[in-house]
């Protein structure tokens, strides 16, 4: 998605090899016109395949996948939560995970009621490196006997590996951006 | 705005006198097709503001902050974290806040190149309680110097006391639902 890479390239903060920052557009400020073009992007390519419901992780996956949503005629958007409410009493799916940005180990929570059996779901990732987040939402996914019909991930650092372990465990994974590799300051895509 | 009432009283669980749940449609499990309509009705109270930002809380404030910048020509959304990535070496406001559906303490926190002094900010709060998180983001903005325009809550629980409070401080508080009381399994609107 050239949009994208261009805003990527335009106002992407270089930290480190491993590291790009996309604050100012993705995760902390958010520009949702952008996130129309991300959603008609993501609404393309499972266009086909009968969503009927977006996953997601809290924080900043919530606002594209609201946007896709609007594209997939509203399906219901269910984010996972990393910490358990004090409201939250009924029964609920949980998947240990390791957050790449923030270096701890978390468990992902989705109440049992919003997960059936009969959901097509898409997962949507904003910003994949390791792979662990799309891959816990999988996991919950799964212990609901839910189909995962795919997987988007807005960003990818591919060099990370997390779209083709993905990929090796049967899951279809498309990307808006893949990141090849960062090099002398520069965002080199796939 | 009825229509949120209506949905409050068909789908809300009504947890304690203290406590109604809306995850089925507002804080896990989103209904973006409602969100629309909230978008519209809260433009449609500050459409004369000129407001150049929308300031909202990770996590559940974000959807609804989302859809709601469509209806405000696009402006930017920011959503102020409740924990500091490791990511983010630049300078932030942080304001102390106390959660009371989780009954801890956290600062929230929002990078100072989000805010400025030229910024006419509208506060989006999706469950009002005592005002706490609100509170926080308006003095995340008073930080940067901004001005806040006013604050929606989507919902409040008008007995714990937060859109008063806010309104004594001197904001303007508008309110979308607001529940006078929770009394022998029902839920009253003023």
């Amino acid at each position: 998605m050239d949009l994208l890479k261009q805003r990527i390239i335009d106002d992407g903060i270089i930290v480190s090899t491993e590291i790009v920052k996309v604050d100012s557009f993705l995760n902390q400020q958010l520009d949702v016109k952008l996130f129309e073009e991300i959603g008609k992007e993501i609404h393309n390519r499972f266009k086909n395949d009968e969503i009927t419901k977006i996953l997601t992780l809290e924080s900043s996956g919530i606002a594209i996948a609201t946007i896709a949503s609007r594209y997939f005629d509203y399906v219901p958007v269910v984010f996972a939560k990393k910490a358990k409410p004090n409201t939250m009493n009924e029964q609920f799916y949980s998947s240990e995970t390791k957050s790449f940005t923030k270096g701890n180990i978390y468990n992902a929570i989705v109440s049992k009621k919003y997960l059936s059996k009969t959901d097509k779901i898409l997962i949507i990732d904003d910003f994949m490196a390791h792979g662990e987040a799309a891959c816990s939402l999988a996991n919950l996914a799964l212990q609901a006997e839910s189909t995962v019909v795919g997987i988007v991930a807005v960003i990818e650092k591919y060099y990370q590996g997390g779209s083709t372990k993905l990929r090796n465990l049967g899951y279809r994974v498309e990307t808006l951006a893949s990141i090849e590799k960062i090099k002398d300051g520069r965002i080199f895509f796939r």
